[in-house]
């Protein structure tokens, strides 16, 4: 029996009817059968290509891009993707520097739609805004649809939001997943999402977010840690609590890496921006006060310099399983004596894991695939089974 | 009797050899057959696309894209359109900023086209040399294919020049037959076709043009109405009077938007630039004079403001038929009290009419689609009827 | 017998085993049949396209461009290229104006090919540095392919780096090959590849670099003329004496353009800049030293306006062999009263040599594809042969 095949006979055991014609903002949003069957059909795709299968599914059609920040990885993940599946890709470029308003974002929204389906929106620049800007964008669809104005509704996978960065943390858990052999492994591992120094500034929230969201469904021991003064959405810490107790896990914060790292079994140590200065970044722009987010960055600049000793150095890694635990980023790092004097991660421990951190990457392509599979397929057990029996081959001769 | 069947029984009683390997610059260019051509192939492969049906007319081959100004309406049509028929785009990116020597033209036409089926170019800043980049364009690919340089002679799309903009008023008139239940019911229609207030300058003069040369073909009352001092070509208003006398119609101009809005069917406001401006302008462009160009602005923008009244309220749209006139835009409108302080239009008018708005924009991807279809598929009543008969699913599971 | 069938019972012959899964750096890393593998398949391709039989080879797939300088010709020849084999074209943008860094260069590499099967990459700007930014990235490709991070290894194509330019080179012999009636006419002819004046500073080496290299192969007289101190790279030179003396011809230097125009068959005459400057200005680059670029930016210009007289005039045309030699350039040219006051050529000679530059020219999208071909292709003669087989429209109707 084929590994998609197998994959496709526990698809059929899951209850994703909701994912059909859904967007995916947040994976607190799901279900565990359908945050399962992302990772089923991720894996079942990566097998079929991986045989020279084609796994298309269009015979045209667009996916519309849509990076209100800059981005390479998450923007090529995309791109592969809707390629993957017979997409083309048609980018929108927007000014990142402004705020959108509402009735742009909803004219904007069914100019580009006609023949798009699927919209990827990366927009994590401003605390309160990113997945506001996904939802007004994706309910203008809505109401296009519904009027007739367009044809088919596009479905929207979330490229990153002040909130969740959904195509990360799957791509982060379906990696851990296969490092640890399985699913059933997971329960009981120790995993520390801690705050690093970073020479720059205002980095998003969404990820630390998005994997203690996410990790804590698992049965995981997740450990969050920061300096005083780091905290992220109140919100999502909640859901990280709730969804510890309920998968029998825990969830606790702490403001000590060294605490954080003992005996875990996966570090990811990454910088980000206080929330709360991240809010009041978000008014300044409001604001147009070009001053005062001067003096904001100076300051967080400031703040961040007095825990250099958030590293994820040799002797911090020491502290954790074996000394070996699995470090995870999303890349790009930043490197002490290599991308920068003093940063995220000692250069000796990166270039352990390197091989790791680019298999970690190589996952986002297949989630994306996925997510747009899912949602846009009607009965995704049997287009598996036919895209094997079809055995189209993807590259012919 | 399918949709598409009937639309190529239609098809079959139209006159239009002349479209196979034809360019579209203007609609005036083009016999009744060939607009109505149009129309009705835009309706089918729409009919298609809604049921599912591929209508690939290309394995493989490129769609060239030339923005010599800012678009993201009609780039996304463009390549909407391409990707419906098979075709990858590509965009050339060009400095707008200045006006293209011919022999540059000539080189980069030929050099960009070695394997493009079609070209599409917006070059609508400058008036006397929209039209002439687009010409020179071609003319250089047809010295290319003569001459073996290229093995296929790539069609062209205006996608809007300083003279018309035939894409737009083509989506726009099939918007109105479909909204009014027929071409056959715009006899004695009238339309407004007026100048509005926009707090910005230089809008092209393309729209207006484009409606007046079209709309008179159809029998319609049509009225242009700008304040003194917005005239716009002279060539274009012997057209549309020219096409009134023959079509049975209308062609008046007025000084008052009270006027052209009086009992009107239709109407279309819009801000636009005097053409001898213009002209002035472009002669200062060629200058390099870049002082006259901000002492221009500086005039227009002041001329503008003492036109305030020129805009469409809901007062102004009690005088239409019923009070209920179609409002038509090419989009984004400058919208009081919403995008600008004061604008072309009222907040509550264009809100009440962003679904009708909507549905005139979604008929340009299929329009384009047409075009490119009649200038590249031989019989293209065969055609449509193979691509049904064929019936590949666009969306296959 | 079709001429595809002529060209595959040719490539039959050759030895071309090393070819898949191979890159391409530079021509004289490649054997004679391996060039000439490549000319065969690019004709081979053009026929059947030219045909209107598809030649499409994946159903799915990416090609990667990386410009790391402007380019117009060389982006759409490759995007054509790519399309024309079926695959999807990603343009990942790059700063240009610094020198990438290994571990960075390692990194994208890895995060952009997850699903590419062909990278195309242009980087000229800096001696020393262009190859190794290749060499680097190819080899983060071997590394990650190994690693099983990638599950397929793309293969190169170089679009021009600061050693050879052999997308051009090989377009330019194609077209000299096709202007002589065949490959076995060259013995014997005169080619003079020649610095000439331009008012702009510091084009690429490749250019020359990459001819000499290249043209030395097949029984030519080749001389490379320059004034003093407008050296190029000592190692290509080498390389060429050693092709001449293999291939029965020859290769010598002269610091005359009239003595190598003299008898010329073919005049390649084109700016560049001295291979020494060029090393200077990395230097300049890497320590980041602005004023240290300026100062020599200046000076270059003023050792370039000493030789005015270096250019291809009417009078120097009529040196060459009946004074009707092939003129040859990659395009853009420096044209003396059309582009620039003064410059590498006469506008009365470019006029009089457009139709072959431009066929000169077209050349280029189709050795691109055959290189791709070679590179992913097991059994080029067999998909040829099935290619012509299956006989699919390009363009159906």
């Amino acid at each position: 029996m084929s590994k998609t095949e197998k994959l496709a006979q526990h698809l059929e055991k899951l209850r994703i009817n909701n994912m059909y014609k859904n967007d995916f903002y947040w994976t607190w949003d799901k279900t565990d059968d359908e945050l399962d069957a992302i990772f089923t059909v991720a894996d079942a795709l990566r097998d079929l290509r991986e045989r020279n299968i084609s796994t298309k599914v269009f015979d045209s059609g667009l996916g519309i891009s849509i990076f209100r920040d800059n981005s390479t990885r998450t923007r090529f993940s995309f791109a592969s993707a809707c390629n993957l599946l017979g997409l083309d890709i048609k980018d929108l470029d927007e000014k990142t520097s402004q705020i959108a308003h509402g009735e742009t974002v909803r004219e904007t929204a069914n100019m580009v739609s006609f023949m798009a389906d699927v919209i990827g929106i990366r927009d994590d620049m401003f605390i309160e805004e990113g997945h506001k800007y996904q939802k007004t964008f994706m309910d203008a669809l809505d109401e296009g649809y519904e009027k007739g104005i367009l044809e088919q509704r596009p479905t929207l996978v979330n490229l990153q939001c002040d909130v969740d960065h959904p195509t990360q943390a799957m791509a982060d858990l379906l990696h851990v997943i296969h490092e640890m052999g399985g699913v059933e492994n997971l329960k009981g591992k120790k995993v520390a999402m801690t705050w690093a120094y970073s020479p720059s500034y205002g980095k998003p929230l969404s990820v630390p977010q998005g994997i203690i969201g996410l990790f804590t469904r698992f049965g995981m021991d997740v450990v969050l840690a920061h300096p005083e003064g780091y905290e992220i959405l109140p919100e999502v810490e909640e859901i990280a609590a709730k969804n510890a107790q309920e998968s029998g896990g825990s969830f606790r914060k702490v403001n000590s890496m060294e605490e954080a790292f003992k005996d875990a079994d996966i570090v990811y140590p990454k910088s980000w921006a206080p929330f709360k200065a991240m809010e009041k970044r978000t008014q300044l722009y409001r604001e147009g006060d070009k001053a005062g987010i001067d003096a904001l960055e100076k300051e967080l600049l400031a703040q961040n310099a007095e825990h250099k000793d958030w590293s994820c150095t040799e002797d911090m890694m020491k502290l954790t399983k074996d000394g070996k635990a699995l470090y995870m980023h999303c890349l790009p790092a930043d490197i002490s004596g290599l991308s920068c004097a003093e940063g995220e991660v000692d250069n000796s421990v990166f270039d352990r894991y390197i091989e790791p951190l680019y298999k970690e990457a190589s996952f986002k392509p297949y989630i994306i695939a996925a997510m747009i599979f899912l949602s846009k397929v009607k009965d995704p057990v049997a287009a598996l089974r036919s895209l094997e029996k079809r055995g189209e081959k993807r590259k012919e001769f």
